[in-house]
This record gives structure tokens, C-alpha cells and sequence, in this order.
């Protein structure tokens, strides 16, 4: 399979279709869309099928958009049970996006982007042949999620942080200088609640209970002789997208060393 | 009761009040610092009575330290399953504190600042006499927390979120342009998940279900005649402090005019 990139406007209803084409004649361009299509996440999207190609034909009739094909996005992936289950929904997105865009093109409409994407599912997904792009976002990063999901182990996980121990109430209560402003509180994608705790860390096999604003709270396990107050403790977080929209400045860090400032572009809804 | 605006560091360790004070003499400044009270919340913080005037008591004879007072937070309120609990832990929040002023007043101590905070439990704790300073911060806005909490109404929330329903798969079914990146996923605060979903639109009252990254789900209750798509709803979030920190800027609205641009500053760990 060859991978390309390509910026594409999304969509999945004639009304907004219609919207889009219209501002786009009034400015003169050509704006090029895919077909959002609804492979199980029940988010955005058309079903599989008739609805796609009924779309298509509406689509292609607007001058002012350029229809370029189909994508999904399996995020139901985050829900499943089992690494056997991610494997199971990772295929089925493949192979249904590839059949939709099968009977599109059966149909002559144009479909030279067919394009999965999700982290947990791009193994499975990404091997169906007649996909042209997949778009996994958070295997840049892998996180605990990813872990929780069999797409990762911890060492994979290279976002982490490192937060002080800034209290110690007593010897088996810890709390540290980084709260949900630094980790968010996910603790799965898409409205799943998969794990226990806001993040881990390895080295002292200690989980991130609770969270308020600018605080964390641990108890659970914490040795009294292997941390003390002003200690840092490296933690792997639950969702790396999220975490990474809470900071202005990544650094990029090679052993011991700060070898790049990373700047966090395109969050806080821009200006 | 005068208020006071005062700038300090909380001390509830006298191994970091140490480390604060080295720093200090050694960079030649006097740091003015407040004793942390843990009056229930068990985040940081010393309990009240002998330990605070321990302490006290050590950190009094800290060159570069300058003690001023003592102070609480008590987040534990957000936890009330009642107005009239949130009412006992407010006006305990300050009993606790004016009672340990008064005793490290009588060794001696200085206790210029005798400071609480929890916008829930402002009125009650603000309302004991002896208090010098109180810190609600989230009453700026108010929000469904609050609201929850009997501390405000739904008509008192400031700060809104306009949303643009832009997919709609079916005709009950809502998908909006905004998700966990604009709401965040706070369902109460420090570690309570008191609210079901992550907002609610009290125009059409309807409640925000599920939270992706970018999208924002909702499907109970959705009248197919009142909502298009294409329409913007406005929502009263779940926490204002946790989405005013996603956002690079707020827009000031009077009516339906645009009146003032609020620059988020302070955000993303600074640099």
C-alpha cells in the first residue's frame, strides 16, 4: 500500500454539502471533500451501503466541491474488551470503507482517497488491501490507553510527565504539583472509562488517583522509604492527545538531556 | 469583615519551608509565607490544633520566611450531597481556621491573614467572623457544579459555550462541533463525578451525552422540530475553571453583541 496525505473537508449530510458548495463558489475555490462514513463508532457519518452512494451522487452534482472519496474512523475501537476485539473492529473498518468505496467507484464516482484511521486499529485496519491512507493521531505518542489496548507497551509511551512531590500529609500520602489542567481527566476515548487512576508510574509502580485542578493525590502503595517530599516522579498518561492539548511547550528530552523545545500549535480554538 | 488582597506561599512541610528559605537568602528576598490547614478536603496541608503551631513554630525561626497567617481550602464541599451539607463544611472551613488562628495567635505567631476558599462554601465560611481574606475563584463564572450545589442558579453562568450542531445522522441523534478539548470532562471537582453528562443547553433542554476530542454527542430528549442542522445551541458547562483554561480567549457578549475580547493568559504551564 502507498500512503499519500491530503487535506480534505468532511462530509456526511446533502444540507451541510449544499452550505459548503455554496460558500465555496461565492469565493471562487474548489473545496475538496470525502464521505464520512460510520463503520460502528455512531458518531458522524453515513451508514455503509445505499445512504453512501446516494450521498456521493448528491455530492458530485455541486459545483464547488470536488468529491475525492471516503473515510472512518473506528474510535468504538477504545470500548472493546480485548486486544481480539480491537483486531476484530480494526478489519471490519478496513473492510468496510474498502467495499463502500467498491461500489462508489462501481457507481463512477471518484474515490482515489480510501481512508481508515485510529491507534489502536491501524495494524488491522491498515492491512486490508485498497486502502490508500490511514490517519492513526496518538501512535505518535502512545499512551496508557494505548497499553490498556494492546497497541503499546509502557517503554512505547514517549509523552510523559514529571511531576514534584509537593505534600506529604502523611507517610503514605503523596501529592504532586500537576493536577487535571496537566493530565485531563480521561480515563478512555470517546466516553469509555477503561482505566483506573489518571496516569502511572512505572518506576515507583504507583497509580494517580485524584485529581483537582492543579493537584494529585496518591496513597495506594506508596512505600515511605522509596519517595520523598521534593522527589519527581515520571508518569505515563491515560490519553496523550488531550495531555498534549493542556501544554504550550513540550520538551524533547534524550536521556538526561533537553535537546528540543516542542511549541503546542493549534490548540485553545486559535484565533 | 475588611478584605485583603495578599500574594504568599503555602508551607504545610518544614522540610519545603526550609528548601524555600535557603533559596530566599540565597537570591536575598523574604518570602511571605501562609500554613496550609487541612480542614477536611485530605489534599495538602497540616491538620489543625499542635501540628500547626509546630510548625509555626519552625518556620517563625526561618530567616528568609516571613510568616503571615494561615489558610484552608474546602474542596471537600464539592462532595455535599446537599445544600445544607455544603453549609456544615463552610461554616466549619472557617471555625477550623479562626479557632487555629486564635491558638497560634496566642503562642505568639503572627496571623495577619486568616484566609478561606471554595466558591460553594463562600457564603457560610465567609460568614464567621475572625476571617481576613476568602478566595472563591470559580464564582466568576459559576457553573452547572455550582448550580448542583445550590451556589447559583443556571440564569447566574457567565461563561456559555456556543456549539454548532454539525452532524445529525439521524433525526434524533446531535453531533457538535465542540468536545473534550472545549468542555473538558469534568463531572464535579477534585475527584467527584457528581453531574450526568458534560453540560446542558437549558434553551432546548438537552444535555451533552458523550465527549470525543472535537465532537460533542447528544441524543435523549432531542426534539426532531426544534433543533437543525447547522443551528448553534448554547451550553452551560460542567466546570469553568477547567474551560476557561482550554481556551486562548474568551469573548465578552452583551445581548447578541460581541463587546469585548479576554485574552486567557496564565495557561498551559506558562514558559
Amino acid at each position: 500500500m502507498q500512503l499519500r496525505g491530503s487535506v480534505a473537508a468532511g462530509i456526511d449530510n446533502v444540507q451541510a454539502a449544499e452550505a459548503m458548495a455554496y460558500v465555496a463558489r461565492h469565493a471562487g475555490v474548489t473545496v475538496p471533500v470525502l464521505i464520512e462514513v460510520d463503520c460502528g463508532l455512531r458518531r458522524a457519518g453515513v451508514p455503509r451501503g445505499p445512504p453512501v452512494l446516494k450521498l456521493a451522487k448528491q455530492v458530485a452534482r455541486l459545483s464547488g466541491l470536488h468529491l475525492r472519496g471516503v473515510f472512518t474512523h473506528a474510535g468504538h475501537a477504545y470500548a472493546a474488551q480485548s486486544p481480539a476485539a480491537v483486531a476484530r473492529i480494526g478489519r471490519a473498518e478496513g473492510e468496510v470503507l474498502v467495499e463502500t468505496a467498491a461500489s462508489a467507484a462501481s457507481s463512477r464516482h471518484c474515490v482515489e482517497i480510501v481512508s481508515v484511521g485510529s491507534t489502536p486499529t491501524a495494524r488491522y485496519a491498515g492491512a486490508v488491501p485498497g486502502l490508500t491512507e490511514f490517519r492513526p493521531g496518538n501512535y505518535v505518542f502512545y499512551d496508557r490507553m494505548q497499553v490498556a489496548l494492546g497497541a503499546a507497551q509502557l517503554e512505547d509511551c514517549a509523552l510523559t510527565v514529571l511531576a514534584r512531590v509537593i505534600s506529604r500529609p502523611d507517610p503514605g500520602r503523596l501529592v504532586i504539583d500537576a493536577g487535571s489542567k496537566t493530565f485531563a481527566l480521561d480515563r478512555g476515548a470517546h466516553g469509555t472509562d477503561a482505566l483506573a487512576g489518571f496516569g502511572q508510574a512505572p518506576a515507583q509502580e504507583l497509580v494517580l488517583e485524584r485529581l483537582s485542578e492543579e493537584h494529585g493525590m496518591l496513597s495506594r502503595g506508596v512505600d515511605p522509604r522509596s519517595v520523598e517530599l521534593g522527589d519527581r516522579l515520571r508518569f505515563v498518561p491515560n490519553h496523550a492527545c488531550t495531555l498534549a492539548n493542556l501544554a504550550e511547550m513540550l520538551l524533547g528530552v534524550r536521556g538526561d538531556r533537553v535537546t528540543e523545545l516542542l511549541d503546542v500549535l493549534v490548540r485553545g480554538g486559535g484565533r
